[in-house]
């Protein structure tokens, strides 16, 4: 155990109770876990950068972790050290409409900034589910249901203020919505999962409510003819603002968890954002692409209340599923492929579970050729194995395609074995980065880049 | 001079010819020139691996150019040494409509690329004028007008192949629409003005052509008028998919040039792109707003060729200024600042050169906060010192916003004296990745980064 000095931290903000060392040594979906000596919470950038220099001088690791959701093991402290948890950083410290930006601290969940700036009309419209953090968001490049519309979480960071690991305090970015000025930091240090520094400050793009919006649930008789439809809607060019896959098992978790009664098939859910005019144009075409495609049916849901009850039931897939299976272990993970792979990679994934026996949920972002699998599996080697081979595989696939082997959810841990495959010469120009501005390589060791 | 090897390159693809050298040595609106000993013309990946382990061992400076369209002095081998001229690499090595993507040599016109993917029913969005090249785009992070809705060409690289300052071709990035694998070296490559690689082949997501599309004309009295128009516009959330200023002097300029006859007054020119009921609403608000916002009319513009007929005036702009001011030097520059800021900034702006008693000229990107001055000068000290001062003002009064000393040209030469104000501690970080990706210093050297 590192000892603190005085001055670094109130003692309040210095926890080594047993509880929360555990709830900080573990993440969702990851079955390692690892302790770290003490949980730091910070309060401004300025404890963020004592801290880091404190670390930097004996090399003591730094996990940074917001709702810690991870589904990979970004936030298991695995070498030890002290977990930087942010979420007492939750100020939204500006909100300026008339620009479509706000400037918040790391620990501000995505639907907390949503609350306070919907009455002005505008959102943030990323939306990973759970209780996301933003910080957490950047540092993922986290997408979610609508990112087909609106693009991932990297699009809307304008600036950022981050503690690198020399314990300085930087800006990134500006306030302008585009620029072609210096090196774009702000892309480096989104999805860099604290590898590089500590985010200590956000300012991100808001874009306008969508004056009208209209949902559809279409069933399907199979993964097969879903994402066969799915991939037709996005080559006709329709504007769609979500198109997402869910299978009947995880419907039927969902209905069970959240009291909903949705029909217990392979469904692909739709929205629409516009004008009422365009919305309503939009919509009929789906429906007309949906029956070509062998769609069992086509239900709109056109009032907003409907369509939140539809999309917090989507957003509450992954906590039904583990509902669904007390006691087991889980691996959940992602990977993304061209769109037109899409069927081939979906269709590959589920038969492999299903010829391995395993219990497998599949949801997915599909819009983007992003889709995720959740395996459960009881504490016994050989169904452990058998699922990690299931996932290796759907990685593997994706990348022969050209795909990535995780869309959104980061490398984490999980994925560090892919870098190499995925990136190739590019990995030696990563570990450059790395090593320049993380010399000591305290900062989240062991993620993201393979040593 | 450098002597090249046998064997290096073709006789023919490594120019010494004064004219040749003297085409290169220098660039648009940009007064200092410098002759490269050589201009080379590699033809593949392999080929740029050479001349970049060549000049890595005896440490000669690199250029890299395409279409050389440039405005801020990119392509302008300041240090001598090789400029290396992209556009005989400039094959479309792929289309693959089913997945909405290209894969491009850096030497093909965007034009090019659109001509060819027109009849799949799908493009690439983004339209920065001239002849520029997908290889200078990249670099530049060019936006145009279509970025208020469609984004910048950042946001279109989904995998490019690099030759780096070791001469190692490396291939960054996927096929997929989004990741969070790895660190995101295709942004930190994207806009890096060749200072940390030479672009050999790029992977570009398209887009659908849209249904439906509209365009409009609307006059206005003067500069404030039209800029808070544009602002309300934006602020009232029409997804509008071009939003351009353009003032008097340069319409008559256009028209002069072009043929054309747009009335010559201060316009701001929109388009909307949707399914046809979408499009018809969207222009109706649009036409509403400007009605309440004092425009002296709204011309619609609904026919296709019209429409190209307008935007192919709007990017001759650069072009017919030039001719309106034969013999004179021009500075061509842009910023962008938060769009609430826009109308005093351009109001600003056009106060100044008028003070200064100075012929500019304006046009922008309004929607995204971004405008370009255009100002022309005898080669007389006093008058030149004055252009240079009124543009210092315009990008410290963008700087002052939180906004970017340029929204689209890059920073080149012209823009280095203001990377320490607006980045502080970033500029740092931006040194030591310059550093380790190219230690000999031999790409671009004197562009993007100062030294």
């Amino acid at each position: 155990m590192h000892e603190l000095p005085a001055g670094l931290l109130r003692s309040d903000q210095i926890v080594t109770t047993q509880a929360v060392l555990e709830q900080h040594g573990r993440g969702e979906s990851f079955s390692e876990t690892a302790l770290p000596d003490a949980v730091l919470f910070p309060e401004s950038a300025e404890e963020v950068g004592r801290i880091v220099r404190f670390a930097a001088e004996r090399r003591i690791p730094l996990t940074p972790v917001g709702a810690n959701s991870s589904l990979e093991g970004h936030t298991v402290p695995l070498s030890g050290g002290f977990s930087v948890d942010l979420t007492r950083m939750d100020r939204i410290l500006e909100v300026r409409p008339e620009d479509f930006l706000a400037v918040v601290e790391p620990g501000v969940p995505y639907r907390a900034l949503n609350e306070r700036t919907r009455h002005d009309g505008i959102f943030f419209p990323i939306d990973p589910g759970a209780h996301a953090t933003l910080g957490g968001m950047v540092s993922t490049n986290a997408s979610g249901t609508m990112a087909v519309r609106y693009g991932v979480t990297g699009d809307y960071v304008l600036g950022l203020q981050v503690v690198t690991a020399d314990g300085t305090v930087r800006r990134l970015g500006n306030r302008a919505r585009k620029s072609s000025a210096g090196y774009d930091l702000c892309a480096l240090f989104t999805g860099a999962e604290g590898t590089l520094g500590i985010i200590t400050e956000i300012t991100v793009r808001l874009v306008g409510l969508p004056e009208a919006a209209s949902a559809a649930r279409v069933p399907f008789p199979d993964a097969g003819h879903a994402t066969r439809f799915v991939t037709r809607l996005i080559q006709s060019g329709v504007p769609v603002a979500r198109c997402e896959i869910i299978d009947a098992r995880s419907v039927r978790a969902v209905n069970a968890y959240a009291g909903t009664d949705y029909p217990e098939q392979m469904t692909v859910f739709l929205e629409f954002h516009g004008n009422p005019a365009g919305v309503a144009a939009d919509a009929a075409l789906a429906e007309d692409l949906a029956a070509h495609a062998g769609a069992l049916g086509f239900e709109s849901a056109e009032q907003a209340a409907e369509r939140e009850r539809l999309w917090e039931a989507r957003h509450k897939t992954f906590y039904a599923t583990v509902a669904d299976n007390p006691g087991k272990h889980s691996i959940v993970t992602d990977v993304a492929v061209p769109i037109a792979s899409l069927p081939a990679a979906v269709t590959a994934a589920l038969d492999d579970c299903e010829r391995e026996g395993l219990a497998a949920y599949l949801v997915g972002h599909v819009g983007d050729g992003n889709f995720h699998l959740a395996i459960f599996f009881a504490d016994d080697d050989a169904e452990r194995r058998s699922a990690e081979d299931v996932t290796h595989r759907m990685v593997r696939r994706a990348l022969a395609v050209g795909g990535t082997c995780t869309g959104e959810h980061g490398v984490g841990a999980r994925k560090l074995r892919y870098m190499q495959e995925e990136h190739g010469e590019a990995l030696d120009l990563m570990r450059r980065i790395k090593r320049t501005l993380d010399p000591a390589g305290i900062m989240n060791p062991g993620k993201k880049i393979p040593a």
